[in-house]
């Protein structure tokens, strides 16, 4: 699916939670050119904050709707895409149905690949998500643009966003209503949650650049899951 | 598909927007009941709130992922359940693809009559939504049982709830991915504002009962619809 020349091998100079990092599955996001002065310290530092979360809680982060980032790879070229669309459909394994249109750059890349990382990033990254949200990976390296870092998966091409809180590597497994909806359904493989960022508010898209920022917690006596 | 003797004509006594109702076509969800003395001032007070809202605005609803309330009605009998998972799919005609799971009674009623209101409740509601999600149709009348208002829909028997802020009467237009994964698309036939509850703050589930309210509203510049 990727041009050879473009496989970019992970130096496995970090332990913990990547230590199954499958390098050759990885394609070149050309981390180097994203940290450019301190290039392993912040990938140290930011894989060091990254946990794995239990797949049954995958529906936490998603049921509320938040603005997320959707990461494809594509013939060796990462690309990333804001979206509101999407809604989880299955607890375990986490399924997501998202619609990623095909006037989007990434449609081809989602269809092709049959792979995303959705990730979802905290209110401080509001300006970064309008600004992917308004360029196209046709023109511009969005990541760079965005100032965005890319950060290898575990077991899918596409790239996990170090600024998110959380990260999830999907793949698409129903494509029934690409077609008529483009509406990917995607099983969540791998979900990654920073533990150091500890009460992200999320943001939700009203159209034409109004945004909702989460703001009070409540808690009822509820028996749904 | 509803029984004759249940079909419950609703007398026109109001002007306004509902001006076409459709009384062959509202079944019965026993109007009477919910309004004991002040029925016809009930009535009249919340109808003459609601205002038709262009379908064209109906994502700005939805998309930012808010609980939402979902009413159908079969067999002269009407229900509601509490829905987390939706999403917009396009924006006009507004369609909508939702999860109401085969264990939730109103699976039947919607594969059945292939229609439903998607009502969307402020955090006000927050008590009433949760009690709703507690019990199930099969054994109580959820209406009465949460204390919400039942009305007329124009298009489909399904019921608006009064109390909600909006309301979106939906027919289903896809069922393709239903026997897999419980999934139906919803196009947008008719949708009511309540143009008194002006900046209502919406719900949104984080699982296990806890609840995130709408905070403040940021405006950033976006190219995006």
């Amino acid at each position: 699916m990727f041009h050879e020349e473009s496989i970019h091998a992970v130096p496995h100079h970090h332990g913990g939670v990547y230590g199954r990092l499958r390098t050759a599955y990885y394609c070149n996001v050309q981390a180097h050119d994203y940290y450019p002065d301190d290039y392993s310290k912040s990938r140290r530092s930011a894989l060091g904050a990254v946990k794995e979360l239990p797949l049954a809680d995958v529906y936490r982060l998603l049921e509320p709707g938040p603005v997320v980032l959707l990461t494809t790879c594509h013939k060796g070229r990462a690309n990333v895409m804001t979206m509101s669309w999407h809604t989880m459909v299955e607890f375990t394994p986490p399924l997501v149905a998202c619609v990623v249109s095909r006037a989007d750059y990434s449609f081809a890349a989602l269809r092709a690949t049959r792979e995303c990382v959705i990730a979802v990033p905290a209110a401080e990254l509001a300006l970064k998500v309008v600004k992917i949200g308004n360029c196209s990976g046709r023109e511009v390296d969005k990541f760079e643009t965005a100032g965005s870092t890319p950060l290898p998966s575990e077991c899918i091409a596409s790239p996990l966003i170090a600024e998110c809180f959380a990260n999830l590597e999907c793949r698409v497994v129903e494509t029934r209503l690409v077609n008529k909806y483009d509406l990917f359904v995607l099983e969540v493989l791998k979900a990654w949650r920073d533990p150091l960022q500890r009460n992200p508010k999320t943001i939700h898209h009203r159209g034409n650049g109004i945004f909702v920022v989460d703001g009070e917690t409540i808690r009822l006596k509820s028996r749904m899951p």
